[in-house]
């Protein structure tokens, strides 16, 4: 949460941090609710409030993130470091950031973060440690300040993240709503009022526009993907497929809302009927989903759930990535992520050693267990979203049937 | 041009590159031809072809873009890793770089790019140097490898840019006609068929579903500000506020193709009406950007378009950023960027000294003269992007009337 970060500066030995901003970082979206700047810095000594740096074309855009904001151009316009730099665009942007952390006050170690170009960072924070004296620039990885700030969700986020909940499964319905509205022709094909067939792209086309509609916008794409593709977990689906009755289909969309927060929820659609194998699949992973959901509760380590997970297919004759590391039929991929500012981050359900990660108040998580069998034309999925308040009681964030028969007509 | 690569590698004694994947970098989008990969490296030896390492889930996309694909899982398990480095997973994540660029024979000197959190890059890339002898990690800033390379496009490029601009200046017709099949009401406030105001909110959402229909991306946002807030360059908009005659409007739209590449223009628009302060500000800007277009052509330096502007906009009795540098007013920005898979991106048409960037074939660039007045209610800004060609020849992207006036009904 917001409000531990100057814990976890002082557990890291960090006198402040900077936050570097090219574009939608998740840390840059974070601290200014959302907000977008094409170039800004976030500079927050330990125990202080948090200072953002903006252009002066932004300067309304930083108004409203309620930050005290410093117009750059004001105190280090780049037309005169670039002249007192002789037109050496490095020392004159390392200057930049060098004289806002003097002017801020931060010293001693500083922890860095923010998206970046990889090769810009190491060559502005090199020159950064040349400019000033007393500083110790920081890189973390893994476990970082952010991505520890991250992991759990106050209220105001989790108020953001239910309402990010409500909204997809509104569209998710809109989108089973439009697909029962046609018929079905010859050979099991969906078809258009105009007799053609409907394809994944037409599907998609409908979905974007109720996202839209909704105020939630696709930022990594959205899986919907049928037969084959289904069982390749991050295949998105082949727009020009026609849906066809009888097929695995999996519906796994991830959109964020206004303020950058995800939601995540995947449904398996058979349109029709099912296939015997579907079925079966379908079953056991609806299964292990219940019995995961059920024992799910603050204080337990999140690898007893994927080693749970890993135990029932195995049991029930699948290859898991745990009994075969790499495998790509099976059950392939660790039990759920949390969710926030990234569609992925901490906490994770991985059954590597080290993975000592226990379920904790502010949690939002996804459970998603699934089987892939791209050689036997087929995979399905079931996730929803969870999280556990600051009191460390479990709210649903989706709510949404399970059926994977849809049925249709004609 | 992509086939620049290699020279631009030996110009800077680069023996290849290593491009870090978080998120939609465009080193990433502009060898991939716009893949997104949640976690993925392109390495490339000097005089060798791109090697993608993907995740093993993203195999399918891997293929689809005709790259010499590796899948991760394969070649660098994480589990694996993590176990032979005793959950460390700095050391495990820095380990599957450093194989990876064994495997495909990087060393020497090694340029690093892409977009990654910068903590993450620090970290990573002090223990890939650790780990493994002769490599040199080299990072750019300012001009680099890819910066440099995506300054001219080539043939293939510039026919997406040509459909990008079409796509968009459709796009602002349909705006246009949407507006103006709208009423005016009292007060010249214009109306919705059930009596309540048309807001920006309103303009932007059908212009968000003109776009989608389109096949188009708004990536970074739309600025559509009205009056004041037309006055501060970025200010895109306030949604609640209803649209009203004789005001300036400042259109500037630059969505994305699907490939990742942008197109950017701006129309100002004054609905009925204009007051003789907004027309007079327009006819001087559209006057210096005719005379600009006028004189583009190759060979000469950019710096001289934003010289000639500035000289003009002084001689008509503005500031600008030449003699006021920081002003509010007037004439605050530069006259245009390069445009590509950034919004910005080189060639610039920066006054400052050191740009002695010279008009070359196949560069891209928007040329958008303004003029900014927010303590008067108003600001103004023509803009389109135009090309050159391999063979030199000026080819204009946007095809859109200039009309300030948009003449309105009732």
């Amino acid at each position: 949460m917001k409000r531990d970060l100057d814990r976890l500066m002082a557990e890291r030995d960090l006198n402040g941090f900077l936050v570097l901003g090219e574009g939608h970082g998740a840390a840059m979206k974070y601290l200014t609710n959302g907000a977008f700047f094409e170039g800004a810095l976030l500079l927050k000594p330990r125990g202080e409030e948090v200072t953002l740096v903006h252009g002066g074309m932004e300067r309304d855009t930083a108004t409203a993130t309620g930050l005290r904001a410093i117009n750059r151009e004001e105190h280090f316009n780049r037309y005169q470091l670039l002249k007192e730099f002789g037109g050496d665009r490095l020392a004159a942007s390392a200057a930049y950031i060098a004289r806002a952390m003097e002017m801020i006050g931060l010293r001693g170690r500083v922890g860095v973060y923010g998206l970046q170009d990889a090769g810009a960072v190491l060559a502005l924070m090199a020159k950064v440690e040349e400019q000033i004296e007393d500083i110790e620039i920081v890189g973390e990885y893994g476990e970082t300040l952010f991505s520890q700030a991250f992991i759990t969700k106050d209220d105001v986020e989790l108020e953001i993240l239910k309402r990010a909940g409500q909204l997809t499964c509104a569209v998710v319905g809109d989108v089973q709503a439009f697909i029962q509205g046609h018929k079905v022709g010859r050979d099991e094909v969906v078809l258009k009022a105009n007799g053609s067939a409907l394809t994944i792209g037409d599907v998609k086309a409908y979905m974007r526009g109720r996202l839209h509609a909704s105020g939630l916008q696709e930022d990594h794409g959205t899986i919907f993907s049928q037969g084959r593709d289904a069982g390749v977990p991050h295949n998105l689906g082949e727009p020009s497929m026609p849906l066809q009755l009888g097929q695995s289909i999996i519906f796994d969309i991830y959109p964020t809302t206004e303020e950058g927060y995800f939601h995540d929820m995947t449904r398996t659609w058979s349109l029709g009927y099912a296939t015997d194998e579907v079925q079966e699949a379908y079953d056991q992973t609806k299964e292990i989903f219940d019995r995961v959901m059920a024992e799910m509760q603050v204080g337990r380590p999140t690898r007893d759930y994927q080693l749970m997970t890993c135990a029932y297919y195995e049991a029930c004759g699948h290859k898991t990535a745990r009994n075969h590391p790499g495998t790509d039929e099976g059950y392939v991929h660790s039990l759920g992520h949390g969710i926030g500012l990234n569609v992925h981050e901490e906490p994770n359900f991985s059954h590597a050693e080290g993975n000592d990660t226990i379920l904790q108040p502010g949690h939002v998580v996804t459970i998603e267990p699934g089987l892939y069998y791209p050689s036997r034309g087929f995979g399905v999925r079931v996730e929803d979203a969870i999280a556990f308040n600051e009191e460390g009681e479990l709210i649903w964030l989706t709510d949404y049937p399970y059926d994977l028969v849809i049925p249709m007509r004609g």
